[in-house]
């Protein structure tokens, strides 16, 4: 797998960089897992982040990224951690890839920028970054506006660009990366089903409410500030009669306030919180260490390969 | 495949029932092409149906079915045409399949049922019907509230019910059919694909709009009449603007009016008329007869699953 080569991991798998969720202690244990584990820094001051990574190193001989949202107000002094650090990959999201692949790359940083359409992957390419991380609308937390699923967009992003894709958003199962390898991935981002990991550091009330949700308890919303897949509970009860009344951008902006997803996600406020997670959060039944989740959807992935072998079409 | 047995049919796809698109050329040509050949019913009265019934046996030899949206007025004048013609199976949707799954199958008739979620595969199966069809957030047309994606939605489904699951929404490829088996569907249900095909009867100008569609084109509206998946155009412009005046049902209702649907995929009206169709349609680049479309499938779906075969993780 071209993408294994590229990253230094054993399995075509990346563990996604999640706000509040995703520390040194889920990304060194991914890495051990022999996937690219990710320190989310979207929910860290740059000290934190510089403590988190060191950390990390210690826990881990083996690769990892960080993952920063362009849209960060910090994000110069984050790169300036990331770089003093000689962390080998970083991922970006939400903003242009444009402003500092060159810059991470001068460095011999390795890049991928996350997409939720072929035409921003187009521009990735263009930027130069290594990868893209094409996500489709049934991923957890901010998310893009055309609501194009996995399974329509993969083939797109494959069709668009030469450079390895990985594919975010619905997967938590051998069988769903299995299915998303199918469509023309290198490999896939895996989010969800880590928040309900022994090594998340997702409150314990935020990792039973993703065991117990089923379909239709998520939901994209607030697509007025930035496109979010959340759960629903009282903050998005107060969200929908806002929108009932007819509340502009403004007024949202207000209720959401600040730390709305630390209270819900790292506080355990599961009334009040802000609870980003995608929609597979309806197929994922137990928390369990990542070493396990890991042999589990490698198993369940090899066994899938034998059994749709023998699925033959008459021609 | 359990599912060609049950509806005696060579390849494990049922060719959707499409309003204004799906007559009785379409369904016999798939049927013809080894597939479950689908005349459409909502589009038409008890009369027109028969027509196209006697038409498409004239047509085919083969087995094909009729869908029969369960909101329809003269519900009960379409099942008797469809009884006294001896359709061997019935594809119900929008509805409850309590209310007619006895009465068909007394009369030997093969029942599906379409669904958006597990819980009404549940109660699909427990009506007692043959098979269902999960459809996904991203399939053309009406469609659930859940907005649960095809790549979520099929492994729930088939964990809950025994009998065969067929996948429906985003599939247009051999590749995404084979994605849609690896996530554990018997079959699957392909739409938007056929739209743009020589025997469907959609106006051509709205078959060259779903060829040139892109992604983001399409989006899922009218969530507080009857959810439905359709291209933005200038009708969409005029549900855009009623819900930023805050318009209740009602006044979408009226907005909506009667004919809307024929109006643009049948009368080619591609500003004013509603125009059904899946994401999957930034994905369709030509129009071509329905025997070639089958044979790119089942060609490209056994191309995948040779090389899938081949990427093997190591464990």
């Amino acid at each position: 797998m071209r993408i294994s080569k590229l990253l230094g991991i054993q399995h075509p798998i990346i563990q996604a960089g999640m706000v509040w969720c995703s520390g040194w202690e889920l990304a060194s244990a991914s890495a051990n897992a022999g996937l690219l584990g990710v320190i989310g820094s979207g929910s860290m001051y740059p000290e934190i982040l510089n403590e988190h990574i060191v950390k990390c190193k210690v826990a881990t001989e083996k690769p990892f990224a960080v993952n920063v949202p362009l849209l960060y107000p910090e994000i110069e002094r984050h790169f300036e951690v990331i770089l003093s650090n000689r962390v080998k990959t970083v991922i970006t999201s939400a903003g242009n890839p444009a402003k500092y692949t060159e810059l991470l790359k001068k460095e011999g940083v390795t890049v991928i920028h996350v997409v939720s359409s072929s035409k921003f992957a187009l521009k990735a390419q263009d930027a130069g970054v290594d990868a893209v991380i094409a996500e489709g609308f049934e991923a957890g937390g901010h998310n893009g506006r055309e609501e194009t699923t996995t399974l329509c967009l993969i083939p797109q992003v494959c069709r668009a660009i030469d450079i390895p894709v990985v594919a975010a958003g619905g997967i938590s199962s051998g069988k769903s990366m299995y299915a998303a390898m199918a469509l023309g991935a290198d490999g896939v981002q895996i989010g969800s089903r880590f928040v309900a990991s022994d090594e998340s550091s997702a409150h314990p009330l935020f990792k039973q409410k993703v065991i117990d949700a089923n379909e239709g308890d998520t939901v994209l919303t607030l697509k007025e500030l930035a496109p979010v897949r959340l759960i629903k509970n009282g903050f998005y009860t107060a969200i929908s009669e806002a929108y009932g009344r007819g509340a502009l951008a403004k007024e949202l902006k207000e209720l959401l306030g600040r730390g709305r997803a630390k209270k819900g996600m790292f506080e355990g406020d599961m009334i009040n919180g802000e609870l980003e997670i995608g929609q597979v959060s309806a197929c994922i039944q137990d928390i369990k260490p990542v070493a396990e989740i890991v042999k589990e959807i490698i198993m369940e992935y090899e066994e899938t390969r034998k059994l749709m072998y023998s699925r033959s079409m008459s021609v």
